[in-house]
């Protein structure tokens, strides 16, 4: 059986991750898709709508074989690191394609952009790091890098999430000399940042996300037309048990909580806090009336909205530098399933003596790092819940067996 | 001008508060009270149903002149170091009497059993040590020694707790070499744990704040004939201009999210966070469903459900041993006022010269320990308050001057 790896978060799982799976498949003609999925918290520093369990069934059911975890570790990361972890991931789990979505779309673009940057790292790395010495944000400065090292900038524009994404699941396949052939699927219509709903059957996760917190009444069946079924029947599912479906909103008052009650070296203790900023997050805070409210007076030009989310989260669960420096440079020790179609289940059998590490089906607790960190950002996450749900939910999360669809 | 101090939590001032001032002044003679109050959590390790200032303002209604912050330093301390921070207080504001109320309701009760004690100091602390090093509670630990070395343990019930915050109120005064004459006034009807409303005007505030808790609509109308008008007008203002009168349940998500954020080693760290006990504090929260829930899981044998809810407001408040070691050595640098009638300005004008420490007006910003505490302590205090009012509360708490009755 052969097998094609995505790195997904499904928040939430729309059309346009449907047209991704089944290309994915076409594309390399695998007999079974794998997906490595955020957990709790995203790339882009924020909570996931609902639980990781719900988003695995949303993927189960619309063509995805098996989803793994990508922890915590990695899923807040810039893009270097998260495709790190998630290609290691994936390459534990025996893939033979790694297959993404782009806004380039042609996979030679990725793979020749590698390779001159392979022989011009030195030089880009230090015009970006000058760069943002001045107080020029990251995406910026690459952009002027490419310019000034007279590297065609139309080879690949890493201004565009995906891209940058996608450059760097293929630098970690070459880097890590991994036996797995990238390609790609070029993104349908919608733009990753587009915030305003189409008619369309197809329109990004952040316009959805967008639509449902505009209107928390309709917000729901506004977007039905463009996620299926299932998708829409977990949403609501959850919704209706939880009773919300998480946004920052919903953690302001925890942050709030945790800026107010720690002390500056605390806060600059925190993974991505540098330069300072442990004084601007408690200044801004002081007058911050949402999370909304706090991120637009934090924001300079020196630091994108995301950097600045991926700081709150830290925050939020009270990740450490220091945790993190010794999280990263551990080996993973384990990989977590989160869900298997019956297809998957075989796959896992018949691969079992290649994998190396443990697939673990209950939360391993324990003294890694990994699982620690996971412990408590799920333990945060679910803090979002009215008290009794919340209590109920932890208690489960640290039991509960891999979703299995019937 | 002579003044008569007294230390108070005015939780709310009710109508046995206003019996304690006016005997405090009749039995004394002064012509002025001072009253020494704690900001915004108590000694039992509870918030204070309202706000400093709304609680200033109904002791300036009742016949209290000068209103000075207990700092919460020593307003969540065992009675010893409570009753040590008030009196140092009072002393440097120059009373010259100190009344309080008690169920002895005889001075030569306290000082007979203060003399009493220097002299068998040891003895009783050793005994009290071993006893609680077995598992038994302070306040029964401490019956148990005065059997066994034969005091008379009619001489003066340390079983109730105004009588033990009187011991320690004499007991510091004694030791601080102050000339102050201590006096005190029984108790009224009421005791302090009483948990059902009577009919009379009296009332303990451990039962006006039942009636409060139990009935959220009509709690406080319940409570009217038991306060003077003054206290009810300004429960019912706070309760409408910020939705709430503070309860642990309030901040119980808050306790929550910190035990939840927090590795073992932080919850160890944090004051009276003794003999393992963050083992339990953390497996009772991963079940608990509110704040009573969790307390009533927390309550052993050995701990007292006070020192159990202090533990639980250092904790919320992220008060380490640490900070409050360094507190408690560091001399007083300052005393705030919170309010003051004519007369009571007209005091402080009279006795300026004798004072030694500045009498502060503003909240004292600045890198004092205590000052610090009290800015955490206030800030987290206004975490209760739903998100607007928060940050406009926080602002204005730092800049805010003393009440002074029209």
């Amino acid at each position: 059986m052969k097998a094609v790896g995505i790195v997904v978060e499904y928040n939430p799982f729309h059309n346009g991750h449907l047209y991704h799976v089944t290309e994915a498949k076409k594309q390399t003609g695998a007999d079974l898709v794998i997906a490595v999925m955020s957990g709790s918290f995203l790339q882009r520093g924020e909570p996931a709508l609902c639980s990781k369990w719900h988003r695995t069934e949303m993927a189960l059911a619309n063509g995805v074989d098996l989803v793994v975890e990508l922890p915590y570790l990695y899923s807040t990361q810039k893009a270097e690191l998260f495709a790190k972890g998630a290609v290691t991931i994936l390459a534990e789990m025996g893939v033979d394609f790694l297959n993404f979505g782009s806004e380039a779309g042609e996979i030679e673009r990725f793979t020749s952009l590698v390779e001159t940057m392979e022989q011009h790292e030195e030089a880009f790395n230090r015009l970006v790091k000058d760069r943002m010495k001045e107080g020029v944000s990251y995406p910026r400065a690459t952009a002027e890098a490419f310019t000034q090292l007279q590297l065609d900038p139309d080879t690949l524009s890493l201004q565009e999430p995906n891209n940058i994404l996608g450059y760097h699941y293929v630098k970690a396949i070459r880097e890590g000399n991994y036996s797995i052939q990238a390609s790609t699927t070029p993104r349908q219509q919608a733009h990753y940042h587009e915030q305003t709903l189409p008619q369309t059957a197809i329109a990004s996760a952040t316009s959805i996300r967008q639509a449902l917190r505009k209107d928390k009444e309709s917000g729901l069946s506004q977007t039905k037309h463009v996620m299926p079924e299932a998708t829409f029947r977990l949403l609501i599912n959850y919704q209706q048990t939880y009773t919300l479906l998480h946004t920052w909103e919903h953690y302001f008052p925890l942050l709030h909580y945790k800026v107010m009650a720690s002390p500056l070296e605390s806060l600059r203790a925190c993974y991505e806090c540098e330069e300072g900023l442990e004084y601007r997050v408690k200044e801004m805070m002081m007058t911050a009336v949402s999370f909304e409210d706090w991120m637009t007076k934090m924001k300079t030009k020196r630091y994108t909205w995301t950097r600045l989310q991926r700081l709150a989260t830290h925050l939020l669960t009270n990740t450490t530098k220091e945790e993190m420096k010794a999280g990263l440079a551990t080996p993973l020790p384990y990989i977590r399933l989160l869900g298997m179609t019956a297809a998957g289940q075989r796959y896992l059998n018949d691969t079992k003596k290649q994998r190396q590490l443990p697939l673990v089906t209950r939360f391993p607790k324990g003294e890694a790092i990994i699982a620690k960190l996971e412990e408590r950002a799920t333990a945060i996450y679910l803090s979002a819940l009215p008290n009794r749900l919340k209590a109920e939910q932890i208690q489960q999360e640290f039991k509960r067996s891999p979703v299995r669809p019937h």
